[in-house]
């Protein structure tokens, strides 16, 4: 019997990860090519063609029929399909849905943005599940966001809606990588836990293993490790990142009053030292009829998958 | 021939409107009760039965059939169809519509809050009309939204969404009524624009005639008049509301991403005042791929039927 698949693809400014992903979003087989290794976008697109018909061709799978292609990617645009002002990858602008459409003329091919990507698997195949109104919070490089609002997607008239990363967080506060100043991902994502120690560093007089690193080495890791071992400035600089992410979605939920939010992302191993103090914030800083209503909780989704079967269960959806 | 009506509801802290609308978004017939001159609210409703009744049987109408009751009022509930924490109203939490389906248990009853009223009456009658994504800002003693998102209300899954009013604008700013700190309508609203005044009258040397007028007896009309007179502080004041309307509104875009962004209501007459530094601001602030798209401009709506209209289109929004 042949077994329906969809290709799901995480596209990440390194790797570009390739899955064929069954109807309950088992991942049956996956592979990974690099982003940035290729002289053209077209010649990237080929490759990912061949080995999405290598892994339908792998030994160990039963026959598979592929239905469908789901991708996330930075900057995708749901309505267009296009890779639009990407800062992380090697192309700006791209007609991803298109081009790739060439190899399968005949099949549904679907692309949002990366965040959005999760947000759907978490509908889909994770713990929002039996949700119509959730937001999920990607944290890493950068503060993603997917809201889901009476069931749908809000992709806004453009297909580019949920930049809650770049929203503000402090008015005329640090300065962002979109050229704006005091965006929520200056503060809450790894860069901007690195920056929040290094003006405690500035600011204050505690003592902290942190002083002995320089900036361009510090990792959000090495700052987790550092509050573990109960070092001071480490520990209040993930007190104020979840300070600043509470008060911040508390405002997500004056907006659109979701049943959970789910946190997913790179800053995983540290999750609960964030999670705690904007759990915290959140209640304190939201409107009275929102208090005590709304989960904030770590994704169910495993990082390593979570993009691949995010981008199947974009075409999955339909069908469920 | 009978015409169809749905009876549009517009509560207020003071006024209760009511009228009789047809399908195509014409009051027939309306009047006023006072809402907080009862001594129940089932007194209330009883009297808003009676006046529904006396409208359908107004000799100069062409026979009618009511098909649908729909209300906005502020603090409503869409899920629930009550009045929940309202801080404005004679009763604080009231169960409105199962209430009044008393009086007419056949009969379609829709409850929304009062700035979502107002976008349903933009999205069916008004400027919004091929829109699937758009917001309607609410100006008046507060600040009101309504969000729509892939052409449906965002009511969150409390029926409680779309408060951006009491989103943070100034972290640790004013004190809002609802007892949180820094909200945007402690800033953008009538009482926000006196208290800006107040601010520059303590902060700056400026002259000007606002320093002849006590607190209390300032009104925003006041200050219109002395913007247009060319009073130093009404202008900045004018300037300072709509820069951080602006800030907030990049906000919204990043959120939802909508078509449109709709002005309505109290600070109409100064409406130009602040939508002008509102939109260029909200560009200045806004991520580079949202940039040049949103439009921003006043409802389509008049002040006075707007509230009938959205109540009634809530109703009238399924038939359509």
């Amino acid at each position: 019997m042949t077994k329906q698949v969809v290709a799901g693809i995480d596209i990440g400014g390194t790797n570009t990860r390739i899955g064929l992903v069954d109807i309950d979003g088992n991942v049956l087989t996956d592979s990974n090519i690099k982003t940035d290794e290729y002289s053209s976008f077209e010649e990237y697109i080929s490759t990912m063609h061949t080995v999405i018909e290598i892994l339908q061709k792998n030994p160990d799978l039963e026959p598979v029929e592929l239905i469908g292609i789901g991708i996330g990617a930075p900057n995708a645009n749901y309505h267009t399909g296009c890779i639009e002002n990407a800062v992380n990858l090697p192309w700006n602008d791209v007609p991803l849905a298109a081009m790739l459409s060439k190899y399968y003329p005949d099949i549904n091919i679907k692309v949002t943005n990366d965040a959005n990507a999760v947000a759907i698997a978490e509908m889909v195949y994770g713990n929002a599940r039996d949700m119509r109104d959730f937001v999920v919070i990607t944290l890493g490089t950068g503060l993603g966001s997917g809201i889901v609002s009476n069931g749908e997607m809000v992709v806004g008239h453009d297909g580019l809606a949920g930049e809650v990363g770049h929203t503000t967080a402090v008015p005329d506060g640090r300065l962002c990588n979109c050229g704006r100043r005091g965006c929520l991902e200056t503060y809450v994502s790894a860069p901007g836990l690195k920056r929040t120690v290094f003006e405690l560093m500035a600011t204050s007089n505690l003592k902290s293993s942190l002083r002995e690193v320089a900036f361009d080495g510090l990792t959000s890791k090495d700052i987790h490790k550092a509050a573990l071992d109960g070092d001071s400035i480490a520990l209040q600089a993930f007190e104020i990142t979840g300070h600043i992410l509470g008060r911040s979605l508390a405002d997500v939920v004056a907006y659109t009053s979701p049943s959970a939010i789910f946190i997913f992302g790179g800053l995983a191993e540290a999750r609960e030292m964030i999670i705690n103090p904007a759990k915290e914030n959140m209640e304190k800083y939201m409107l009275a009829c929102y208090k005590n209503k709304v989960k904030l909780m770590p994704s169910a989704l495993g990082n390593k998958d979570a993009g691949i079967i995010g981008g199947a269960a974009l075409v999955w959806k339909e069908r469920i």
